[in-house]
């Protein structure tokens, strides 16, 4: 009935559409990134926080498809004449990257400064480390293992925000005189939980599709367990987030579950697939408890997160690094190490300087009055909320 | 080009993917109960219903991963270590029936005692039932079908929380002294409406992926049927609420179109394959009226269902377990009946045992006080719309 | 292991498979829409905006699987019994062309008279054009090339619904009496910018899909091309709209960009396989550009269409229809100007024909009084935000 010819593309025909699905998933966390920041900024900050998501998800695809992708795989076909499934599935990791800055540096930093880094981020910064690991360079000949990114992309996203962060300052009243810390609620928490969902489930196309292919037994059994071990470490970062704001807040703190389900994701993104499942959960719960003992403590340093990204991407993200070799006997906790170390300090030191230049010359914060009146009337001139009425603590 | 032993593995590498995916719709509807729920409650309990939401579905999973599962199918290699796409579909699947909970014991139960109950039903009460019909026990011996689980999943989550409702009440305010039915408008019919419509979206991998494998011609005809018949049934749900409430009521009722839309997914979960599509239409047509009139009924016996979700899953569960012979010859309404009774008794017996513990020990219900003050102040102490000034009807 | 025979059906699965999740991608726009919708209307108008998508998603369903499909495509077999991926895939098409409309004619319209259009266009105005191209009718035999329906789907219904509002005319308060454009906004801007998210993610099943195979090496790759022109196109359209508004109104209009990044997807819709990456992005980028001046333009005609869809579904419509000469050597761009007008006279003229019928019988607009009370309570008897407090600028 069908030639053994037909039957032989069939192969290439699932790892192309394993790859599409999976990227089609990723893409899908460019929403949820925008409805996770737009819910914990005020109301005041929410369509600029919506304007740069968007944006700097299409900026990065671009920037990607015409510079950043040739440099992390220098080996592959030129791009702009052959679009292919591994070419889609990698565009679309880049703007995660990006986002993760985009939530640190809400409510006080200028829009056009934020999509100039952006391009930069997404052109250089992120495929010339990415061509170091991903790409078949040193640290992937050394035998660092980063499965899925937990420092390829989510701790190179958090010290480019860490960066920007050091040189920003924290909010407008985030820190009293006397050093106490505000609270500064974020204005729509169901749009926070809907975020969080949204990127659990993208994140299946995220750890599951670096499988890379799927049309051997090996390669299937691979997802599956990188499907079922990103499940179950989330659900412990939920877990240990919730227990441990309802005995020492005596509060269930929702904000904090939600950095607790994305610690578990974050963590077991280095390697989601040689865990048994009963490790997945020993580390997603670690993470969901580290996670939360990091944001109390960055407000200390008074390092002013809004979302707690840095924590969620970067803390948690050298901690997934670190965890690799308890499963994976292919890794080695010096390797580790050694990987995630270069990718801070890399991430870290070029963006420090880019970001120090843009502020040097046009600026990276908006003036007091404007941060006072709210990004949205300075950057975008349309409200998020126009017809609700709202109380004076979101000013 | 390719070896014939490559594609010998094809069909298990399908198979496999395509339970991971349809697996993946099923944790997605997750975030279509968060929505839904967190629309249809005063603005007062939203971030607690989130909180419930997110931590009870977490929960879910990792009472199945360590206990439920091995109740529910003996047979099935253990899975702490050898996690598959199976196993994932099913973990998937427990958070739904307790997701039902949730949003019938909306606005007045205690947090930590809803959560002891997900322990219990996710590790015993739903596996031990599970086990009697999908794990090959007596009821399947029987010949009693439910595909997709009309009863095994819905009736049993719908069932826990009608014996939960009748030990904890109303909520204050909802039926006056005179005994007349007051209406309480949930704060936000955008979320309500988005979460139904994940929840459709999420239901083509719950009704499709209870196929279990796509590898032959015959499975992959029946998840085409599937597919078409749940979208139609939900559909025909969807009309038969706008016409009823336009007649009856002379407004299109949006709360109810949305349980219309639902009552046309739960109807023909317990036999998505076999219907042709105009049976499909007529299932899900009748259940739309039906969930209509339920409702009605209900709150006039004072039942007090915050969202409905008695009359959608579990008079339309049965309704749906019900109607599976008119096209599966397979089935009989005699064994029908039977499976729907067992697992109503038992769902609805030891959940009553269950909570009635809770009740006569730590409480299932919150103070009048913190009733008034909202749930989220009493349980979460963050606010779910901090910055929007709000009315007293929400009071 | 796997005997030749289950190997040869293995083609048809996967075909069927990519069908099924590719017409899942496509129901979940009826979200997209929903959330697009309710974004961009003012708060008394919004639950009579998501009654209306709901609705008429289901409504369009159950008209095409009744009389519309047997006209479409005449030679497919009788669908009430033998429901199949591939009318899954053509059913969950019909609803996008409804969905332009309803965004067009917000806050005005009587819900009944929207609906019975909206059975008329599914069962009789889409089909019978659809019959013409993808049917395989004079269209096809032409040579008009319309991959996934720049023309076939989005300018019916743009057409549909410009016929509709010059009948129906502007909302009231929208031009002064001296002739000026007062901006009316959208009271939720996250909402509008998850719909926007929503339809660029199930964009890549409207596109991908519209492939219809999978199974061979040359399908693999058409469908990956789709998916990446898809993306890349939108990203253009994004860029290209914040690009214009930071410099011609010097602030970046979130509403303006969302409509860039829909304007990026129409446009590539009528052929993103063939075109090189880089043409994407110009495509897109030109497109981004376009949708903005025509909105602009449209207002000036006082044609009030308040969420933009003329311009981004009909205006760019047409405009991804005569680019594909471009890259497709099998088209040409008089066939291509044949096709559009015929559409375009085609669902414009039997649209206007119908909705004159039903304004001089039942009626298409709701009374003055109606008007300002808004839609939610005249037609739904439900308020979208019961509980917020709402400023006089939404009246």
């Amino acid at each position: 009935m069908e030639s053994q010819q037909h039957l032989a593309q069939l192969p290439y025909v699932l790892d192309t559409f394993f790859l599409l699905i999976s990227g089609a998933f990723v893409m899908w966390m460019a929403a949820g990134f925008s409805m996770l920041e737009a819910g914990l900024v005020r109301a005041k900050n929410t369509t600029e926080i919506l304007t740069k998501n968007i944006t700097l998800y299409a900026l990065a695809c671009l920037s990607y498809l015409f510079i950043g992708y040739a440099i992390m795989y220098p080996d592959a076909a030129p791009t702009a004449h052959a679009a292919d499934a591994g070419f889609f599935f990698q565009m679309v990791f880049v703007a995660t990257a990006m986002s993760i800055v985009s939530g640190v540096v809400a409510e006080r930093m200028k829009l056009n400064s934020f999509l100039l880094f952006c391009v930069a981020l997404s052109a250089f910064i992120y495929p010339i480390q990415g061509a170091w690991s991903w790409g078949g360079g040193f640290l992937s000949e050394l035998g660092f293992v980063d499965f899925a990114g937990s420092s390829i992309v989510h701790l190179t996203g958090a010290s480019a925000a860490f960066a920007a962060v050091l040189l920003l300052g924290p909010r407008l009243g985030k820190y009293s005189k006397s050093g106490a810390v505000m609270a500064i609620p974020g204005a729509n928490m169901p749009l926070a939980t809907l975020g969080t969902l949204v990127l659990w489930f993208g994140w299946f196309g995220f750890n599951g599709g670096s499988q890379l292919a799927l049309s051997s037994t090996a390669d299937a059994n691979a997802i599956a367990s990188a499907f079922v071990n990103t499940n179950i470490s989330a659900a412990g970062g939920t877990v240990a987030a919730y227990l441990f704001t309802k005995v020492f807040f005596k509060k269930a703190d929702l904000t904090m579950i939600l950095n607790g389900a994305l610690a578990g994701l974050v963590a077991i993104t280095a390697q989601p697939v040689t865990p048994p499942s009963w490790l997945a959960a020993i580390v997603g719960f670690t993470a969901g408890i580290l996670v939360v003992l990091s944001i109390i403590f960055l407000d200390k340093l008074h390092i002013d997160d809004p979302v707690g990204a840095i924590s969620v991407h970067g803390v948690v993200g050298i901690f997934g690094t670190l965890v690799v070799p308890i499963s994976d006997s292919g890794a080695t906790l010096l390797n580790q190490l050694i990987g995630a170390s270069v990718i801070l300090a890399w991430g870290f030191l070029t963006s420090f300087v880019l970001w120090g230049l843009l502020k040097f010359t046009i600026g990276i914060r908006v003036t007091k009055e404007q941060e006072y009146a709210g990004l949205d009337k300075v950057d975008c001139g349309v409200e998020a909320y126009p017809e609700f009425i709202r109380s004076p603590e979101g000013q």
